[in-house]
């Protein structure tokens, strides 16, 4: 049932386009800016300290509704991704072309990035904080959480937003995808970092 | 006013069934996994120490953030019971029949127990948390504090998601599912867990 | 443009009228249970230790899930008051009659003692905490803070619940009226306990 | 694409204006009430120690659930504003006049200065927390910080409740509005005081 389509120039470069990618990378900035600003504040307020619940909490809850709120704003321009490993999901099934996905990414990296430059800049060049597996796991442990919860992910997007039949499942959608992010945060972060999204779970947390 | 239903083999093995058993599995095993990663997680980060209301936060906003999101993505397919309690709930009430009820039970255990073995793998065989009442309290309290709580959950099932006169409320149905179970842990975690579950009560947290 | 509406003993004594009572009663009991028994459990996992901010958050957490289910499960049926302010305003907005606001009084007061008496029963008779002006604060300090948040709560169900030209914020009301609570307890806590509830002001939290 | 309106005497001073200023101004007072009173309540508890991570999630909280509710009981009178910078956009896109964008904002002012008022009665004179930028910071990078969050709130207001073609976005468009505050409190907090409000930038928190 795999439905993917290549795209054709035409397509992936009209102005409805250009507007979708110019939404995924603001959206992108603004959910980057706020989730991982929220991991340098707890840095801050606790000089550096290790993470403890009430960080993770924290940094949680701030994944979960920026998340919710970055896909609420592009919803209706691009179906608010937000995030590579959901472009790929929907470049599976059918939903886009492989040419937009690719510009896709493109615009959510630029995003990222341009969030992270801001946020070096804002917080006197705080160190970004990295992903990766913590002490005493090993890697490929690290891959399956990922692979998990990145799964959940996708998921929710393909059983809420991107359902045809969704109903008013639709209407909450953006707070499902937002949550689900934010509910595995709770239960990975310790252990793999909680990054749903394979840009950031080899490198720093910006794309 | 019981309608029980018995169920037939054909309905109960229809496409639409078997995708519905499908759905619960998969709802239900992104749920556990993440609530009860939630669980380790707190434990990984203290190095085993006792819950305290921080970990108490973390614990209860994961499992309403990842059961909102559960039965949102399984709504459409399997209504989203992702516990026996409430499939119990429902067949007494004759919204599914009582094989079906059946086979939803062996969906959701399996999704229970395939997210803790994912746990035990991915976070290094920490030991999964088992739910009990706590010391100083008798069986009969814990018995009781799981029936409340448990009728609360079941009771908002009934009152948003099932009423077939639910108009709007039918929208935010699955966060209320959600934050019913987030509020009474909340309230019963430190004293009998907070399972709401029949499998979780008398045993470890998976099924 | 005050409409108070007397009422008659057929009205007030109507099958739904009864229906109404039964779910105000259960709606309120669930509510409180969930909601004191967060500030039970508080005090169990600390040992009666003084209230701190992440003790605040999960009691004001508990509160705005539950009171925004409680809402959700008896909005169709009795319009989901749970608390004798707000059928005090609608009684005085003519929503309600006197006679069943009176009749909504005696189910919200009794949900909340059987609440009490069962959190009493299976804490192992934790005592049931009660609200009052902190240490510092006079009493007329306490009465302007309750009427800002009271007025706060009532406003809100008028604003977004039983305006009849609502629209679709009458989708999300329930959880409006959930949240202000428990923004509403993050504030005035640890000054007045935070009670939006006249009944629960002036002595034990419940009713 | 700039359609600012003067406005005319006689649209800014209609009933439905006059209602709409009213409507601002309550409910600008509630979410300060709230939100503020969240920030007196931790130093309370905590004998006005230092921001710590579970009261960094407190406030946070507090400002996401209150300005959700607080945009919920406006939204179908005022539009729901509860802040000059958002007034600000708004008139700069033509959605208000001017004239009308101005009694908006003494309207806030208003609401604002009263709910200050009001916390500094019921808290016994407890001292109003100012925002400014951390220890560490320069002025520059405090503004750019208000820069990126402020446009990320007005972002959110133009894309899921202004937008005319916003569909089922709309129902939701309150609480992402409140819930990108929150999480943008969670990142900006420690650095800038997060205000996303010029007029609480540069001076006490009310107004």
């Amino acid at each position: 049932m795999v439905k993917i389509a290549s795209g054709s120039l035409g397509d992936s470069f009209s102005v409805g386009s250009l507007k979708a990618y110019l939404s995924e990378f603001i959206a992108t900035l603004l959910f980057v800016f706020a989730g991982v600003g929220s991991a340098i504040a707890y840095s801050k307020l606790t000089a550096d300290a290790a993470l403890d619940p009430p960080g993770l909490v924290a940094v949680a809850v701030a994944h979960a509704f920026a998340l919710f709120v970055g896909v609420s704003v592009a919803a209706n321009i691009s179906g608010g991704h937000l995030n590579p490993a959901v472009t790929f999901g929907l470049v599976i099934g059918g939903n886009i072309s492989i040419l937009s996905g690719l510009l896709y990414w493109i615009a959510q990296c630029l995003g990222s990035i341009v969030a992270c430059l801001l946020l070096k800049f804002v917080t006197s060049a705080e160190s970004i904080p990295t992903h990766g597996v913590a002490a005493g796991m090993n890697a490929v442990e690290g891959v399956v959480m990922e692979i998990v919860i990145t799964f959940a992910l996708v998921y929710t997007v393909y059983a809420t937003a991107a359902d045809p039949k969704k109903g008013s499942i639709g209407t909450i959608a953006p707070i499902a995808i937002g949550f689900i992010v934010g509910a595995n945060i709770l239960a990975a972060g310790p252990f793999s970092g909680g990054s749903m999204n394979p840009a950031r779970s080899f490198g720093p947390s910006c794309c």
